[in-house]
């Protein structure tokens, strides 16, 4: 297997069948991982398929060995870069990174994911565990899923930046905690010696309480310690609403940051946009939104209500209008038509290969229209040069 | 019944009373399917009331049955197009929309909600289900109010853009409840062998705390599991948190989007906006909101303090001055005069017919005012021209 | 006495001692008569000391009812308006307003929670109803805490506003309801026929579970009945995480509504923007915030850090500078020097008589000297005009 | 020890070694504390380790005692303001705040924390409590850390800020409170007369419901008991939906309104930007991020993708690039390159001693790029003055 086959099926943002292939089939693997994790210590059924479960953890891990190899031979080869990242690259990886460094790969977040979930199974039941308790360590694999969620990458870049905010309601948190526990162990330990006996007891009720999670195996009975708990549930809730603030403010930050990056490069490669200069750059990437389709697929259907338009950046598609198709590539746009007379799409519209658009909402077509009339009227001049209403699909 | 009347009973945005009849009676009849699903499992009452729940049941199933081939006929009739939307659908269908297709309905959400609203229950019981359980498909019905509900549509719109983000915080999720399971299995599976002696257990306990629901049917007992019961709670906060954030955020966005779009087409027909071009338009749009009013309703009361003032789009308005009230009609506006005073309402404000009309708060026209001082002339101006401060209500 | 006394007496938003005597005085009367209806019930209590708390029950509830005759005398009276607004009215009630309203008053909100304050517990006493029993009746009495809690007001707009949003998810809310309760019945029934075996059952599952609360004392046991309750327990953040975006960006927006319109009237009576136009009063509104002291009260104390500057709308306060102190009133301004130069307060500044200021913080001092340069070198002149740097407080 | 020392130790935002290495202890020893403090109340812990426990609590109290006296100190010397604030002040203290104000300062929050740390313990020991007892009085310890965490402070502001939304809602709260305990003491007691036989019982399932704790120690058993949880839940969902609103939307503003006055003077300190004028340096304080370093730490490294660049604004960075290393002191800017180019970093960039640096993040480069044409143009010639991509490290 060439270097450039592996490096092309081990890229998370390749589209060619074999990443295709190699990403639909690890999500099965590890979700296979896990249920014989789960199963697996059900007694019944431990006692009966010990064997064949231990079987299976043993090729899934083989598996797993095989693909951290894979990865550890690309990261040392000249032809791609590992592809390992955390959606902060927006650039292309330089030719300049030829330099060797599988190990540093082996040492990065990734590198020990994939190590984690190759060798602590087999490891285990060399060193001499027990099959059940070797299939244990299968848990690690869910770490595995992280590089198919991008929004986990997200996660930490908000931790990072809001760390002080998070910081201090931790803090805010333990205080109360503390406070709580020390309060409930003396208004209670009267009563209930055997749960609010010590504080480690009462610290467990006012986690329980704090977190409104109230398993209810611990409840003071005593004036005092009701009146407390009472305190205590407002504070945990006042801790969980400045907890979402500051994580879904920072959230919806990043994911805005990301999405405009993201749309960034492809607003500059559509020349209407590009011919205008940089400032309507940036005024669109924040209204279009990016659709990748694969080929032959309906982008817009005729007679359906238009509630948007759309701009090809890559690929091709083909407005299905009589008396022949028209093809619309690269830099063209369709859909406009709709928005503009109120009326319903004239043709269908689908894909000819796989096809990268940008879309524009009715809405914001709207409130483009009003604060760019430049904007509008090549929009509206383009579509009259293609030939009157024919081209247009909608 | 002609495909006209029809069409007009099942339009969901049809203010004829025909269909204002039928939208208020299905609710009434979901209500009661519901409420005979829900007591007809009451042993005491099954036992007595058996037959009559079961043809109250089967009358309710008839009647939906009736409205599904009602709408299906309409579906494939020339007259109207199904109005199926889920609130992206802003403009009027066209009559080019001709085509047959009540197949194409029938399998579509809202015909698929009809379908299972009309059949299950008759044919469970054909099918010799006993009495009982074949009414607990009744429960399906409730799906019938999501016709009612366009706030539905909206959430599948907000859940399908905001897809990305809400898998990884599902990955996380789910990542973070193998590992609790797998961890509490181990500390606790000595001390509370039934409960958490297999990890299927350790789950059932992992959800309800990292939901902070908290059952209290399985508590860790243990030091290392109470301190990890301790961090999943905090988890689970964190899970809500970036929920509610992208949610939060996604919801208020489509909301937004929809009013924009649905005030949009009612303040481009406000002549006083129309005539200053779309800049105005789209402003406009964002500080007007809708107000709909049946005929003889009072808008103003003389006397009240006034806090904004309103544009006539449809309908007809009365304002009840000396010596003969004045009628004002679309384009028309009024209540400025309080606005600008800081003085009471002048004047009672009726609706001589059925009146849509367009709302501008105090804040926003004072933000306005100084914003667009032409607008305010136009205002002032037209105020004046109308004689005084007769005409003006308030 | 007066109905002018009477008049002052009762506006909520009069600062005569008249006023604040009543207002202070009411939310004790509301807490005494709370705490006797809650102490009441406790058996030991209620046995020793029912006639005791019936007197004082009865003492306040003839207090609430003079209250009551008062406004409803005020109603009727020519001298004010009721004074009871929900925080819509930012304009002076007319003298025109002099119908004779006391019923419609005694209808109102307000009217109707002041009657059933004052006429239930009384009613029931004589009634024949057992003292314990009527006393019970007092717990309409904190609904008397509305009138005193603007944001009650503000909520009820919030809602209704938001009106369509809300009873999307409640559908929602009910539609998941249902078929959770239906399917947990369907589960569980087998195993639990005490607590799962009709769906009225279940469905007090289904709630707890569903808003996240978890009594724990129906829990489900089998396999099936797991995996819904985990679905369901998501579907609790889910709804949970809208009702919150819903709510808290309209409560958001009123607030910031309601801000915007008390400050407005305030911005427009300082000389130095009312003279520089309606712009610059709608920029200022957004940045400046109300702040109402007492005579005598210390405003900026010398040597602290300077973080705010402030205007004088009404009232008089001195600036302790040598050789003697100046006195500022309404349109002056001071504090302007520490966030200038960066250096800590110059002088004591104090009120003289009871005083309202706008505030200016310095993070919005320095973006409006960026934006706004004429006013910074009005300010600065003016400054510097008073005479160096004797008079400007810091 | 002069006070110079002193000073320089306890000042919260000095980096100095002692300073850190203070800061650093200090919360280890409050951790100690607490820990002593929990494990101290364990039956079999206690009776082991008694003495060792109080010792070690009598240790850190002493210790506290010396920093409460060193800071006293400091607070009556000429050298140095105390250094308590909360976050509000943005300017260093005058040379003009030489008053005696030790005492002042020891009533102030942070005096009182300190001298609640130091004395009690002893106090309680020396007035004969049980050595068991007197170490409960530690719990006050973990007041201490709200000196280190400045979002305590942000907190408060925030509560002062939004006073009359959150009384709003706490009085909400307090009335549904009120009404759902009678009614379910109306509902319940018939059937549960021994949780739900009196209004205070009654108030404590109240609270547990209406937080969604739901600890299920008291769970109503009646139809109206059980339906009125359900509307509890819902109002207590509402309620926190609410709080969060607030507290969040506050927070956020409070958290802005911080980072905009720490990086406002950073900025107005690169002359890049101070020689553009105000307006320049608040757009740019709305889009710069600090990042403090220290010595020899890595900022950039080769070969990995840029997404930011960086302003310089104390310290000096070393950009390695052949043949020779370029050193950047403040004002200097580098990382530009990647960011235009869209290639790989081309160099290594370590500080060379601690070092303050602005971040300019790709996606508000871009933005500014668009907005802000005349500062690209500067940017733009000193990288290429700097001597081709030579210098211009990435």
């Amino acid at each position: 297997m060439s270097d450039w086959v592996v490096a092309r099926m081990l890229d998370p943002r390749s589209s060619s069948w074999p990443a295709q292939a190699f990403r639909t089939g690890q999500i099965p693997a590890v979700g296979l991982g896990v249920t014989g994790l789960v199963i697996g210590t059900v007694p019944t059924i431990s006692a009966r398929y010990d064997t064949a479960l231990t079987g299976v953890m043993l090729l899934l891990a083989a598996l797993f060995l095989v693909e951290f190899l894979l990865r550890l031979r690309l990261a040392g080869s000249v032809a791609v870069p590992p592809a390992e990242d955390d959606g902060q690259s927006v650039t292309p990886r330089p030719a300049a990174a030829r330099a060797f460094r599988p190990l540093r790969w082996a040492l990065s977040p990734y590198g020990l994911i994939d190590l984690v979930a190759a060798l602590p199974v087999p490891i285990a039941l060399l060193a001499g565990a027990s099959s059940g308790n070797a299939r244990l360590l299968a848990a690690l694999w869910v770490l595995k899923l992280a590089r198919h969620t991008p929004a986990i990458g997200l996660f930490g870049r908000v931790v990072r930046n809001k760390r002080r905010a998070l910081v201090g309601v931790m803090v805010g948190f333990v205080m109360a905690l503390v406070l709580a526990a020390t309060l409930a162990y003396l208004a209670e330990r009267g009563e209930q010696p055997e749960t609010f006996g010590s504080i480690p007891g009462a610290l467990w009720w006012a986690i329980a309480t704090l977190t409104t999670t109230g398993y209810g195996d611990q409840v003071p009975v005593t004036v005092p310690g009701r009146m407390l708990a009472g305190v205590v549930m407002i504070c945990g809730i006042a801790t969980f609403a400045l907890w979402a603030g500051i994580l879904a403010t920072g959230f919806a930050h990043e994911l805005r940051r990301q999405t405009f990056l993201e749309t960034w490069d492809l607003v500059a490669r559509v020349p209407l946009f590009s011919s205008l200069g940089p400032r309507i750059i940036a005024d669109m990437t924040g209204l279009l939104r990016r659709l990748e389709l694969g080929a032959d697929q309906a982008v817009i259907r005729k007679g359906r209500p238009g509630d948007c338009m759309y701009f090809v950046v890559e690929g091709e598609v083909e407005v299905r209008v009589q008396p022949r198709p028209v093809v619309l590539g690269p830099g063209g746009f369709f859909g406009e038509m709709a928005l503009i007379t109120g009326e319903a799409r004239k043709a269908n519209v689908l894909t000819v290969k796989p096809t990268t658009l940008l879309v524009l909402d009715v809405a914001d077509f709207r409130a483009m229209a009003a604060s760019r009339p430049d904007v509008m009227a090549i929009i509206g001049r383009e579509a009259e040069r293609r030939g009157a209403s024919q081209t247009s699909a909608s």
